[in-house]
C-alpha cells in the first residue's frame, strides 16, 4: 500500500484524486493546493484530509509518494522536494518549459536516485498499448514509417497558449514521446511547418494552430505528426506505424458503436467531444503502472529522462518552425 | 468459344447481353425477343444479330447455348427446348411459378441429359463466395446459426407483386438457395411469419412485404432469413454463419469509401441505392462459370435440382405464412 | 444520499459493491450475505460494514434501500420484505423463476406502493440507449423488424444450467425485455425453434444451447432473437431496428480499436472475451438511475411490472420450444 | 461518336484498349504500336484493327482522337503529332520526364489549341471524387490540412527504377496533382525527407523507397504525402482532408467486405493486392470523360497544364531530397 500526497487541487489534480481514491493499493493521505479551501473540498469529497503545509506532503513518515499536479512552474521544484525527501514522485509533464532548467533538476534527482516517473499518461491507452505491443513483437517487422495524429476540438484560450510554450512544446509532445517510445528510437533531425489558420492572433505569441513535423530516426525512418488545435468534429487522435512486414494502426476512436441507416449515408457514433472523455482511462492506468513499479521496485517508466527527451524534440521542432530549416535534436 | 443466343431482350436480357458480348470465351451470335424490334436494338447495340425466330435460336449447327432471360412463364418451354435441340441451357430463376411443373420440365431435362443452369446469381458474389470458401475450408467448425437478410429499397409495382408468386417465391428464394448453398444442407422444415406494414394492399394478394422464416437442417442448426421489401435506407443483403468455432459474416457493402467527419457523428457512404447495383457483378461472373462448366465438361452448377429444391423450400414457407405452423419442406 | 444495503456478496454483489461505493449519491451502510465471513470481507474492501443480521439490512432508520444480489430463490421474499419495511428496492432478475410466485410477490409489493426497480442493466447500456432515443426519436420511422442477437462465449457448467431456468428465462429474457423496451410494444405470440449443438446432455435438461425466437407485436411487427451460449469467438450482442424511414444498429462492440494490416487480411481487435467484460458499465449506470429515481421520487424504471413481462415472453418461449407451436404471451 | 486510335499494345494499351472496346460513345478504330504484331493481336482481340503506320493513327479522316499509352519517351512527339492533324489526345502521364521538354511540347500544343488531357486517372476515383465533391460544396468548410498516402505493395524492378525518374517524378506525382485538383490550390514550397528502407540498391540511382512530403499552400494550408513503394500488406492509399468546419476522408480500400470473428480477433478482408486491382474502374472512367468533353466541346480536364505543374511540384521534391531544405515551387 502506498501512501499518497496530490498536489494540486484543479481540474486535473481532480481527475487524479479519484484514480487515487480508487486505486486499492494506495492510501490517499493528503491533498495539497496553495489554495486550501480547494483542497479542503477535494480532500472531502474522497474521504481524504487536506495537508496543513507543502512539508507535510512531503513528509517521509506518513507519505510514500507524491502526485505533481501543480501548476507547471511548480513542477521542478516539487520535484527537487521530492528528492530531497526520499519521497517518490509522478509528475505531470512538463518538468519544466525551460528545458535547460529541467535538465538540471533530472540532474539532481538522479544524483539523489529519486523514484520518479513522468506521467505521459497516453502511453497507458488500451490502444496504444496493444500497438506498442505489436511492433515490439515484430509482427510489423522494422518500423519505417510512423504517421501520428494530434487534433482538438476548439482553440484554447489565448490566455492559456500565452503560457503554454507553444503547440510543439505543449500538445505535440505527447506525440514526440510515443514516436520515440513506438519505434525505441531517438530521433535525430525534425522540420516543422506551422501555420495559424484558426487563430490568426496566435501570430502574435510566436504560436501556430496547425502544423505539419517530420522527424529522422536513426537509420532513415520516418515520422510525421501532425497537429491541429481545432477540429471542429471532436478530439482525434489516431497513430499507424507501416513496419518492413506489415502495418498496425490504433484508429480514431468513436464514442459509440450506434449505426444510423438512411437513404444514401451512414451515420455512426462520432469521436469524442474533447481530449479529456477520450483519454480518461489512461490516468487511473499510468498511477496503477507507477504504483506497481514502487511495489516491485523497478524504475518507473515513462522516466524523467523520457521526459526531457521529449522536450528536446519540441525544441528543435519550435526552432524549426522558426527557422524553416530541418534541426538537429540535442539531447 | 461457346456459341449463345440470347431469349429475352427486356431490362434484365440487356444486362446480359453486355456480359456475353464482354465475355471473351463467349461468341454472343444471336439475340432473339418476341417484339423484334427490342431484339434488334439489343443485337445492333452489341455488334451481334436478331434471331429470324425463336427455331434459329435452338439450331445447333449454330448455337451452343442458350441464355434464357425471357418472361418467366416461358422458361420452362424454353428449357424443354433446349433439352429437345441437345443446346445447353443458362435459366432465370424461376424454372416455372408451378413447382408441378418446374418438376416435370426438369425431369424432362434431366431425361435427355441437358446441360443446364439455373440463373442464382448471388452464389457468385464475391463476398458469399468467400464465406462460402471459410465455411467449407471448416473455418468457423460445424454452422449452427445461419442469419440472411434480403431488404429491397421500395415496393414494387402492384402489378408486379400480383404475378410475382408472393415474396418467398419471388424474393426470398434467392436465401433459400444461399442457405442450402452455405451449409451444404437440405432444410427440412420451415416457420415463417409475416406482415404487411409497408403495403397493406399486399393482404389482397395474400402476400407479405416483411417476413420472418426459421429454417432447421438435418442435424438441429437453425437458419434465419428476414425480407423486406421496403427499407428506405437503400439496398440491403448481409449473411452471417455462426458456427462451433468461430463466425464468419458477408457484410452490408457501402456503395463507397468515403467517411465526413462532423461534431457528433461520422457519415460513411450508404447502402447502394438498389439491387442492381449490388449485385451487378455477379451476372458477368455467373456466365463465366456457366461457360467454364461448358468448357471443361463439368456439370454446370447451380443445377436445374438446385432450383427445384429452392423452390420447394418458398412452397413450403408460402404454406407456412398461410397456417402459422411449422411445415416439411417436400423435396 | 440515499442509504443502502448490499445483499449478496457473490460474484455479482461485489460488482454491485464497487458501484455503490463509488457513487457519490450513495451512502454504503451494510452488507449481507449467509455467509458472514464473505459479507465481511466485502465490507471491509470497501470501507462499510457487515449486518449483523438479515433484520438490520431492512431497517428502514438506517437504511433507505436494499439491492438484492442474493441467491435467485432469495428475490421474492427480499423483495416482500423491503415491501413490509417500506425500504425502496433494486433487485437482480427474476424476480422469482416461477412466474406465478413472482406475480404474486409483485401484486403485494405493488399493493403497498414499494418503490422497486428489476435490474435489466442492458437497458442502460450506452449504445443500446442511444438505439432506444433513436427510435423514439422517429429517426427511423414506425417499427417493423427488431433483430437481436445474445451469444455468449461459452456453455456455462450444467450445474448453472440445472437451475437457471433454460436459455429462454435465463439468457434471452434480457432481450424479451429489450424487445419490449424499444418498440415500446408487448408480443402478442412467440414462436421458438432450438437445438443442443453445442452441449448435447442439455436435452436432459429440457433445455436448448441454440435458439431462435421469433415475436409477434402488436400491430404485425416482427422480432428475431437468436441466443447461442457458446460461441468460440467471445461475447457477441447486437441489436438492429428496421423501420419505415430507417433502420439503427448497437454494432457488436470490439474490445479496442486496432488494426494489423498483413497481405490479404486486415485483422481488428475481437469482441470482449466474457459478459462482464462487455456489460460492465451498465451496472454503475442502472444503479445511478435507480438512485436517480428515488432521489426525484418518480417511479424506477424498469418497473417489478417490467419483470413479470419479460419473464411471462419466456414462458410462452419456453412452451413453444416444447410444443413446435406459435403461443400466445400471456400477462 | 468518337474515332479513337490506341498507341501502344503494352500492358496499359490492353487495360484503355478494353474501356475503348467497351465504351459506347466509342469507335475504337485502330491500333498501333512500333511492334506490329503485338498491335494486331490487341486489335483482333477487340474486334479492331492495327494501323499500317503511324501516320494512319494521326489521319483527321478516319480518326478523332489518339489515346497515347506508348513509351514514356515518344509522349511528347505523339503530342506534337496531334496537335498537327488537329486531332484530340488523351495522353499518359507524365507529358515527358523532362519538364522542359514537357514545357516546350505543352506550349506548342496549346499555340495550336490542342484539346488534349493528361491521364491523372484517379481523379476520377469514385471515392477522390465524391471527396473532392465533398470539399467543393463547403461541408469541411476552408482546406487546413490535407493528408495524402500512396504506397504500392511492393519494389518494381530496378530497372524501371533506372528509367522512372525517381519516387516523386513517378509515383508521388500522382498525389502532387490530387492535392492541387482537391485544394484548388498551386503549392507554393515543398520540403521532403526520403530513405531507402526496403531496397538499399536504390540509393545507386539517387532515389528512395520511403518518403515523407510537406507542402505549403497559399494562405497556409498544408499537405502531407507519404509514399512508400513496398508494404507488405498490399496497395494501400488514402486520402483526408481537414477543413475548418469538418473532415472528409476516402478510408483505405478493402478488397471484399467478409468479417471472420474468432477468439481474440476480427479478420478482415485485406486491401487490394496491387495497384491496378484498386484503380481499375477509374480507366473507364477518366476515357469516359474525356469523351464527354470532345463531345459537348469543352476543355478535358485535367489539362495539359495540370500535367506540367504536378511535374514542376516533382521536381522541387526531387530537388529537396537532395538538398534538405525547402524548396520553391516553380510553376
Amino acid at each position: 500500500m502506498q501512501r499518497f500526497a496530490l498536489l494540486g487541487a484543479g481540474f486535473i489534480g481532480s481527475v487524479h484524486a479519484a484514480s487515487l481514491a480508487a486505486n486499492p493499493d494506495v492510501d490517499f493521505a493528503l491533498v495539497y493546493d496553495v489554495d486550501q479551501g480547494r483542497a479542503k473540498a477535494l480532500a472531502d469529497a474522497h474521504g481524504t484530509r487536506p495537508a496543513a503545509d507543502l512539508a507535510e506532503a512531503f513528509d517521509r513518515d506518513a507519505v510514500d509518494a507524491v502526485f505533481i499536479a501543480s501548476s507547471t512552474n511548480t513542477h521542478a521544484e516539487n520535484l527537487r522536494r521530492a528528492a530531497d525527501a526520499g519521497v517518490a514522485a509522478l509528475c505531470e509533464k512538463p518538468i519544466d518549459l525551460d528545458l535547460g532548467h529541467a535538465v538540471e533538476v533530472v540532474r539532481y534527482a538522479t544524483d539523489r536516485s529519486a523514484r520518479a516517473m513522468v506521467n505521459f499518461n497516453r502511453r497507458f491507452d488500451r490502444d496504444y498499448a496493444e500497438l506498442k505491443r505489436v511492433v515490439d513483437a515484430g509482427e510489423v517487422g522494422d518500423v519505417e514509417l510512423v504517421q501520428l495524429t494530434t487534433r482538438g476540438p476548439q482553440m484554447p484560450p489565448l490566455a492559456y497558449i500565452a503560457v503554454s510554450g507553444g503547440q510543439m512544446r505543449d500538445q505535440t509532445v505527447h506525440f514526440f514521446d510515443l514516436a520515440r517510445w513506438i519505434s525505441g528510437l531517438d530521433p535525430v533531425e525534425v522540420f516543422a511547418a506551422g501555420a495559424t489558420l484558426a487563430e490568426p492572433r496566435l501570430a502574435d505569441y510566436g504560436d501556430v494552430d496547425t502544423s505539419v513535423v517530420t522527424l529522422r530516426l536513426p537509420g532513415g525512418a520516418l515520422v510525421q505528426i501532425d497537429s491541429a488545435r481545432r477540429t471542429g468534429y471532436g478530439y482525434d487522435e489516431r497513430i499507424e506505424v507501416l513496419g518492413s512486414a506489415g502495418m498496425v494502426e490504433a484508429r480514431r476512436q468513436r464514442a459509440g458503436a450506434v449505426t444510423r441507416y438512411h437513404a444514401g449515408r451512414v451515420v455512426d457514433d462520432g469521436l469524442h467531444a474533447g481530449w479529456f472523455e477520450r483519454v480518461r482511462p489512461t490516468y487511473a492506468a499510468a498511477l496503477d503502472a507507477f504504483v506497481t513499479a514502487l511495489d516491485t521496485g523497478v524504475s518507473p517508466s515513462p522516466s524523467l529522462e523520457d521526459g526531457l527527451r521529449a522536450q528536446a524534440i519540441a525544441e528543435a521542432a519550435t526552432r524549426s518552425l522558426a527557422s524553416g530549416r530541418t534541426e538537429r535534436i540535442e539531447y
